[in-house]
């Protein structure tokens, strides 16, 4: 799948594309069953709020059947080469919970400012493609951006271990207000918030500011985030462990298209 | 003002009636100005939140003019006389901030139950109606609501003095689950979040289950509640202060409809 010249212009101008409906129901079903199943063990890799609910499981494309075959998918591959002109790797690789009722807050923050402090990563050629697995509505927790915010750089930010279990290079409220400004039609308003079905993809750039507010409904909102990364800027100096950071630079061969449907079936008459 | 047989119906079935847009521009710029003014100041009747930054300030109708004058705006009183059949004395008189970046959560909640847990009022014969101060939006923490909920009377709920500033009697999530499935539309979602302009007013049930999320957003979401309460089902126990719960049961004289646009107008005057 490759972006269109609409949708390249879009992400330039914007620092995102909404591509809606990306994934089949049938596809969605087997990696929320599995996500659910994911969310139960006590891998080091899945990381909880302070209420214990779930928050983010890393590396599932590691150990994981369904994640490998989404976590090397052409639907979500090949935008993210066709606009670094070049093969990718996996840098990070997250299901992030959103979990009815406990899921909590996500600072406004950069990405791209985590991974150059914490991961020593050369230039923002990395970018989060995201899956809806859930529905994500206005009610339940959806990611917010700043249109037009990737435009400056890496900006300033301060470590903040303490809102939440994740510790999160965040953005001051003057700096948030500014970039609201700007982005601001006349009489408007600088924030988005797409919402949409599960099978939704959203991808954005590293230095887009985005925040997400905390759940309060029943309804849970699971999003998996692929970032990819320009295999030519891979990482330096790594802080992090390998299955949140990863060291593994080998550019990404995408599975056929239907590789996930194939799988997504064949699990359906494995539960029947 | 009287709500129309339309009106009436939808109260009776979802336990809310939104009213967009019942005051102008000008009414509302003078009120936004004077409740601003009012969390600058540190009367005890303003609340913070554990930030400092405003939460709620009571009892503004005792001594300020403008408030004054929408505490007995006939756009509010005559629809609550109407729906009790007859007249209605204040209650409580909230300006809730829900402050830029620092506006926190209100947990899931009837406000009958702590009118009637607190203050000893007999019956579910008052109820909130609000004015939007801001623009009310999706991103800036909406007030969200369980329709139908008010049908189910006054549920078991727990003292929560720990979440905020607030001490509130909130529902646990196995009720909020069951309620919303049982609000929800064949394969929908049980909760609304109404939105609007400012100047739109929004009325419920005493006993709907609502809660509203932080604000994480630069754009502040201040909201006037009204709690009108019919004046034979005055409070008899009283356990809060005065100007929380009030103890003058004096039916509420409306004023003329324009009262309060003369102000706004002199107001406006005396500014330039």
């Amino acid at each position: 799948m490759r972006l269109n010249s609409q949708q390249l212009k879009e992400f330039d101008e914007l620092g995102y594309v909404f591509l809606p409906e990306c994934f089949s129901d049938e596809e969605i079903a087997a990696l929320r069953a599995e996500a659910e199943a994911i969310y139960r063990t006590d891998r080091q890799e899945v990381w909880r709020e302070k209420s214990g609910a779930p928050r983010t499981a890393f590396a599932a494309h590691t150990y994981n059947e369904a994640f490998r075959l989404l976590g090397a998918h052409p639907r979500l591959i090949e935008p993210v080469s066709q606009l670094f002109s070049e093969p990718v790797y996996m840098h990070q690789f997250k299901i992030n919970a959103k979990a009815a009722f406990e899921g909590e807050v996500w600072q406004w923050h950069q990405d791209y400012g985590t991974w150059a402090r914490d991961d020593g990563m050369p230039e923002p050629r990395a970018m989060n493609i995201s899956v809806f697995l859930d529905e994500v509505m206005a009610i339940n927790g959806p990611l917010m951006f700043i249109p037009k915010s990737h435009k400056h750089g890496v900006l300033a930010a301060g470590h903040d271990k303490e809102t939440t279990s994740y510790p999160l290079w965040t953005l001051d409220k003057e700096t948030i207000t500014r970039l609201c400004e700007e982005a601001a039609p006349p009489g408007g308003v600088g924030i988005v918030a797409p919402t949409g079905k599960p099978g939704s993809v959203l991808m954005f750039h590293g230095n887009l500011v985005h925040a997400s507010p905390p759940n309060l409904t029943p309804y849970p909102r699971k999003i998996v985030y692929l970032t990819l990364c320009a295999v030519s800027n891979h990482i330096r100096t790594p802080t992090r462990p390998d299955w949140i950071a990863h060291r593994d630079f080998t550019p990404i061969a995408p599975v056929p298209d239907d590789a996930l449907l194939q799988y997504a079936r064949a699990y359906k008459v494995a539960a029947e």
